[in-house]
């Protein structure tokens, strides 16, 4: 019998991996992958068969249910099996589902944990999620409705933290405005869009609670994060002064 | 004019640590650290000078100015300047007074994430922070109250959120179950105090909200973090079925 890792892959830069989980894609017999994961993390498991297995928000994506029996097949055929999650396998990764069924089965699971994608774009951005006298709380949350659930559930969650970041939100964004507002955050707190969080194709787009809509249509199809907070209110007031400079100087030229 | 590096350290563990701050920390001319920063992880800049520049929960530290000035110093007179904080520099790491202080005197800074001891803690437990039907958002924050603040002020972010993650908050437990209680959250709730998550003398104490003072009794003085929610549920099971074994076997055995 094989063990299982399951391993944060980070946002995407392929040396935000840890130490740890660079060593065991060295020696991993089998990968089994999100789709997010890049070739340049993939290429240091030279050896390992890869098998991608899901998950891109609105794309086609492999039932749970098939990825836990695949990962009990790898286990009792090979010794190191890797499953590789972007970012950490602990926040909005499903990892709970692949452990009960590994356990289940009485294959040993090793968690081996990852950046998450709000560590690296608040490295990117040079902006920390808390901050003294500002921030002391931050709250992460995916505003996924369940069935029967009121619409704006998911928003109590942001009523009460200094600093909110979304995952899986961005391609939804007037019902994360809708729902931050009915929680009680104001329209006008400052919020910044993050696609492709600390890879070179990184976008950030600095807005406010109601300017998300109209931010989000700006977005390439990268996984995109959403942050609110008083802590980017620097960077909304940079990017308006750019945008009066630019105004500026266009009427100046006319 | 040298670059200055925000590094995050990770949970302890040198593993864990990215494989960019392993190649930054073996290239760096001065490293300052925390005090909680391991000997092995600083093993990993060989050619560094190492500067010890506090923070220790409840130990001697240096001043947020005194170490913004060190900064500044060096990197005017070094290329390649570390500053390793215990876990990520942007979750309660002080790291935007160290950004302002060396922006401010034009210096360049560059932020590398780390491993935040919650995501240290939740891969050596195996619970994942959210989970399908029980938790889709996570709170970190930090209890310390500010002057004229309302005693249980830091608890209005626990309120709405299905886990909740306290940093430096073990040596206050009593104030913790009294904050989470007051702000709505049933004194029933499980709970578990992880120290010196990821490490090798790791311990963890599960129990509930109402038992977070005696359980945060068994400390020892390593940093710890307290975890609240019902995806603690089976793990404080389990230690109540093995307590209530040992009271068996104890009661049989006189």
């Amino acid at each position: 019998m094989g063990k299982v890792y399951l391993v944060g892959a980070g946002p995407g830069t392929v040396d935000l991996l840890t130490l740890r989980a660079a060593r065991l894609l060295a020696r991993a017999d089998v990968v089994f992958h999100d789709a997010l994961v890049d070739d340049e993390v993939l290429a240091l498991a030279p050896q390992a068969r890869k098998v991608a297995v899901g998950k891109r928000c609105g794309r086609l994506s492999t039932a749970q249910q098939f990825i836990n029996r695949q990962l009990v097949d790898a286990a009792q055929r090979h010794a190191c099996v890797v499953r590789l999650k972007g970012g950490d396998p602990m926040l909005f990764g499903r990892a709970q589902e692949e452990i009960a069924a590994l356990s289940g089965a009485g294959i040993e699971v090793e968690v081996v944990p990852g950046i998450s994608a709000a560590f690296g774009a608040s490295a990117a951005l040079g902006q920390s999620l808390t901050r003294r006298g500002v921030s002391r709380s931050v709250a992460f949350l995916t505003p996924a409705v369940g069935q029967g659930e009121q619409p704006h559930a998911w928003a109590d969650a942001a009523r009460g933290a200094d600093t909110v970041v979304l995952y899986m939100a961005s391609r939804q964004a007037q019902a994360i405005a809708d729902g931050l507002v009915a929680a009680g955050l104001p329209a006008s707190r400052p919020a910044v869009l993050v696609e492709n969080a600390s890879r070179p194709d990184q976008r950030v787009l600095p807005t406010t609670v109601a300017g998300l809509p109209a931010a989000a249509g700006e977005l390439g199809d990268g996984p995109a994060l959403i942050l609110v907070g008083e802590v980017y209110a620097e960077l909304v007031q940079d990017a308006c002064r750019v945008a009066l400079q630019d105004r500026g100087l266009r009427a100046a030229a006319a």
